[in-house]
């Protein structure tokens, strides 16, 4: 699907390479993305660290600054168990919610972006961690290569996932799947995971819940307000992945190494 | 706080019991009111079977019409650990909603239920599985003492629970508090429970989860619909203890050992 962002692709837009160069691949991206959101970075900051490969070189990069002393007196707060064990490897020092109630700003990936900044997230599993994170940050800074940006959310194809506790999980899709009923090619499974033994089970989540995936053909047509209403309505939904009106600022970096800061 | 219902004090109602009688204590009441209720159950329905002192009234009724023989295969979907177990003792034959997505009647206590029909539930804390199973069923008969009437949800002083995801849980905890932050008298506080070796620990759910209880002083005064999409809107919430609309019939019984039914 074809997106259209014009201050994107603006031709005054001066290019950060030279023409001839070579595109750069879609991690380079991100690497070129994450490092300009470390920027915005200042010595005694509460950070909250995001999830994802595109998160990972925020992280890298952070930890890089903390070594060479360009930072320091940083305390870092991660949205999964995943990021906790890569930054504690890193030596980021790190701390909880209970303890930071107010994030001075969070750096994290997202699986698609509108034009108007609303995300999905949490393909990664960690949605509901980020949310409340990210939701307690005076500024969030998503980051992105430009695969990312949609025209609505759902376009991209790829799942809108909706955490939910495991207990009635096939009634809580059947509720899911009621809710978008009319919406052409719509379609909504159970995230599972092959295990060790090469058996296939429920994906659990950081709090021990379920993933329910959700797949629109033409991405999600309706008021995202009320139709995130309507999810959080549903008992057994804990939380959905829509990040409606939540980031501050997404940085995205294209093929041609353009880097684009579009803010709210 | 005195409640006002008009049409139980009626009084044209003629009195079940002769004037000169002890009045019925709350756990008679209980037992009365339960009774009527399995006066609805058939034979062959699937019923939801509910938690606390006053639902296990119902599930004794009807261990004991299955035994005589006045019904027989029934289905019963039990909404927590402890009735399944209590259900289980009992021989009742239980199934899941997995099964059997949907529910002929479910018969459950309440903690408060206002003039409209409107419960707070789950002080026993199985609000969610409670809320899904009486969510699929097509009648919902709730039974209580008449103590239990209340002018507006919340107007008990007793507790309005809210489940949620124990990660980052005084954050939400302090997302909660200043959703009502206005309402005078309010107080939020995480459920605890005193263990085995004396120490004190937040109160687990079967589905894993911690409970904050709500406490107002003159009742909810807002919008009982808005209070539950702001309520739900909070990251890490996963249900609330308020039953809107969802009750089909609440069966009364008064200490005059009168039975009230009202039909929604």
């Amino acid at each position: 699907m074809p997106t259209h962002f014009p201050h994107l692709l603006s031709p005054s837009a001066p290019p950060a390479m030279s023409p001839a160069a070579a595109p750069l691949s879609q991690e380079e991206q991100k690497r070129v993305a994450a490092y300009r959101a470390v920027d915005l970075v200042q010595s005694g900051m509460v950070l909250g660290l995001g999830t994802g490969s595109t998160a990972v070189h925020a992280l890298d990069r952070i930890a890089d600054f903390l070594r060479r002393g360009i930072l320091h007196d940083i305390v870092g707060i991660p949205t999964s168990k995943q990021t906790e064990s890569i930054a504690r490897a890193l030596k980021i020092p790190l701390s909880d919610l209970d303890a930071h109630p107010v994030i001075d700003l969070s750096i994290d990936g997202a699986d698609e972006v509108d034009p108007f900044l609303n995300l999905v997230k949490g393909r990664g599993g960690s949605l509901l961690r980020e949310k409340m994170i990210e939701g307690a940050s005076k500024k969030f800074v998503v980051i992105v290569d430009e695969s990312k940006m949609v025209e609505r959310l759902g376009g991209s194809g790829l799942a809108v996932p909706v955490e939910i506790i495991p207990f009635g999980w096939s009634y809580t899709l059947s509720k899911l799947k009621a809710l978008f009923d009319l919406e052409h090619g719509f379609n909504a499974k159970l995230r599972t995971k092959v295990q060790d033994d090469g058996k296939e089970a429920p994906f659990i989540t950081d709090n021990g819940n379920y993933i329910i995936d959700l797949y629109f053909e033409n991405g999600i047509e309706r008021d995202l307000g009320m139709i995130s209403d309507s999810i959080l309505r549903i008992v057994g939904v804990a939380e959905h992945g829509m990040f409606l009106g939540m980031a501050t600022s997404v940085i995205v970096a294209s093929k041609e190494g353009e880097v684009t800061v579009i803010n709210k």
